[in-house]
């Protein structure tokens, strides 16, 4: 077998890299966790006929077939891999209401895939966690806060414990912008907000273009919009802001109380990470309610690494509705470049703390004790593989990263072999530092 | 949308099931990087040509094309789920060698497909747990006993901590099989070797039958085929039964001496956990030297839960040959039988073992605090979704399984429900007693 080449969209990592993203699968995963949400997974297919209920999406969609199916089978019941967790998710919680306690808080931490035409910088195969609070009939308001700031927790241990950049959260809410069109006189508000939603790429001016041209909007009612796109507080003067703009609908004093509550609730428990933000549109999706997206402070080119909002009816059966709220957070759209470009590492490449040399093949036995007693302690180590020379075992240690080699038996000594320095050691009692005992994570710059 | 039915193959767990898998893979990693195993993902799709390698498997491939593909793409270009973990890990090593370090120990632990035909007990997507070390152009033996040592060592902390059945392993080695054949003055051996795979299934005298009518072997020996695959001892005494049956080979005995020094070892570090068991052939892969089969005693007719083996070469780019050891575990084969049935299940539903119960919608706030200092101190917890009567609030932990119920302010009272018991309480201090911190693994029976 010739080398083989990447697939392009197909990201994978080399060991180190690996460790990055499982010290931020742990941060999420124990979050979530301390905030009371179950882990579910769903499987990675769904019927066809389930990813396409929402229509615009089919074209990113990869159907799986059986090699040697029977190539006359209906094509309805032709399945394909899963774009997102929220569809999945939907069908799930009416698959098994039952057996689920309500409002059930589910967290979900899996791989997605879409069918993208290869280029640059689009993954046809990523990583996902979403957090989702689901309710039956309804969900309390209070939620549309609390999803998002357990979110924000996450991404806080990933700036202070990992060094990754800080997150800014960008709120907005569905109602105010709809209510708003709606004063304006607007009964297509769904094709405004689509254009609304291309503010950051395109600029005010060709929105306003755009709402004129394609929609025959008025010069006066298109300014409107785009003036109240441009609204952004890190508080709640944003009402006063809108208020000024003159327009009067009910809805909007809804959508503006919501969001009021939102941001001041946000602004109390972690002051000066999220932001009211009018542009915010989330324009293909269904949200109702409230819409999040999040930048990384000083990586604003990388898009949003986290979007989320609420559904009036996240599922239904025609008897009962399962409104929920939820945010998800592209794992792969935040770490890959980062690591692929190795700009952030593991300072090993092996969970190994010590590697246990090896005098002779006929003491390899010693070393197994050794290893042996200092895995019952949770030291993570392993045997040198052969019982070569020491320095050649040493460079067999330092070439993974491993800290610290050990030589003799259960009363023996421990070289640390960036310092030099060595100590007698007691493998029924030595630790290495706590800072050593797993890889830890650098950030280059 | 109308209620959806499972997908017959597809397993799901609700989330007290996916409690148990998550305390299974919990252990299965913490074993693995303790032996300083590290940890690789491979992304879900390979080439047909890397998939179809192997001819045998193509059967069971499932193609993933996108769902707009140009229907006139060449065939070659298709992609296919990966069906095990073997095959995608043997194209990263020789994709990556120049930037991996070996021997490279790696575990992986990810779904796989297989496009079976629905039927009872087949799955079609599930999970699986390898551990493999690879080494370049060579790979010492004593790997060998390490890489069944270390599964071995995860399953009985799964009896141990999680009360699963014991697992016993059945170890054989290739060269011992074929150079008895070879001796016996067998040329196809491979295809004694499938058929003897048979042998639990049918029994001796059927495979026997194979032997003579589908191979035309003398009846004689066929009986010394059958012989040799009946023994099967907790010791090396094996080597004496198979010397007894007058069979001489280089290859047999390069075969003994092999086994021997497993089964010896694995006994003196884990005694009774090994048996040498001549029937285990692995007929359809590719190994070439030690095998591995794994029973849960008393659930023999699960059948092998943990399998694999050595590959003198797991992959080769023509210059460079990979020998490799390895074993997988099959994480859904063990697991989802028993939590389909709710033979083993999670004390509760949910991570939490508080909630903080809510006065009034007012004093929300009081109960967030509450939770926050809680969560400082890695208290997983979930604050009342409304304020209802504190009946209904303690009705909402009881059907969770939520053991601890919070009412007040920071110094307030914590109600274990399950006794009714109710005590002061400081939220900065106050624990759960230790086992109540995380949901516990109930087995029935």
């Amino acid at each position: 077998m010739a080398r083989p080449k990447p697939l392009s969209g197909f990201p994978e990592f080399l060991p180190a890299g690996r460790i990055v993203e499982q010290r931020v699968l742990d941060i999420l995963r124990e979050t979530f966790e301390l905030h009371g949400f179950a882990s579910i997974e769903t499987r990675a297919v769904e019927t066809m006929e389930t990813l396409t209920r929402k229509g615009e999406i089919t074209k990113e969609v990869y159907v799986v077939r059986r090699l040697h199916a029977d190539e006359a089978q209906p094509e309805k019941d032709d399945l394909g891999l899963h774009f997102d967790l929220t569809v999945p998710f939907a069908r799930y919680v009416l698959e098994n209401a039952g057996h689920l306690a309500f409002p059930f808080r589910r967290y979900q931490v899996q791989k997605v895939w879409r069918g993208e035409r290869p280029q640059e910088g689009r993954y046809r195969e990523f990583l996902q966690a979403d957090i989702d609070i689901v309710g039956q009939d309804s969900l309390p308001e209070h939620f549309d806060v609390e999803a998002p700031l357990v979110m924000l927790a996450a991404l806080e241990r990933m700036h202070v414990e990992l060094g990754l950049p800080q997150a800014l959260m960008h709120v907005n809410n569905r109602k105010l912008a709809e209510g708003f069109y709606r004063g304006l006189g607007i009964t297509d508000t769904l094709e405004v907000l689509q254009r609304v939603d291309k503010y950051d790429k395109i600029g005010a001016e060709a929105v306003a273009a755009l709402l004129t041209e394609e929609l025959g909007l008025s010069a006066e009612v298109a300014a409107k919009c785009v003036a109240l796109a441009g609204i952004c507080t890190p508080d709640d003067s944003f009402v006063e802001q809108v208020r000024a703009l003159g327009v009067q609908h009910e809805m909007l004093d809804e959508g503006l109380a919501a969001l009021q509550a939102v941001i001041n609730e946000a602004n109390r428990r972690v002051p000066g990470r999220m932001v009211a933000d009018m542009k915010i549109a989330r324009g293909l999706d269904y949200y109702t309610g409230t819409v999040y997206e999040t930048e990384l402070v000083g990586h604003e080119k990388l898009g949003s690494i986290s979007s989320g909002g609420r559904y009036d009816s996240l599922a239904s059966d025609g008897k009962t509705t399962f409104p929920g709220v939820g945010i998800s957070l592209g794992v792969t759209r935040l770490l890959g470049p980062m690591i692929t470009k190795g700009q952030i590492t593991a300072t090993r490449s092996v969970p190994s703390a010590v590697l246990v040399a090896v005098d002779a093949e006929e003491t390899r036995d010693v070393a197994q004790e050794v290893a042996a007693a200092l895995r019952a302690r949770r030291i993570p180590c392993e045997v040198a593989p052969k019982a070569d020379k020491f320095g050649k075992q040493i460079r067999y240690a330092d070439r993974r990263g491993i800290p610290f080699v050990w030589f003799g038996g259960l009363q023996g000594q421990a070289k640390d072999i960036r310092s030099g320095e060595q100590v007698e050691a007691d493998a029924s009692s030595w630790m290495p530092p706590a800072e050593d005992l797993r890889p830890g994570v650098s950030i280059a710059g």
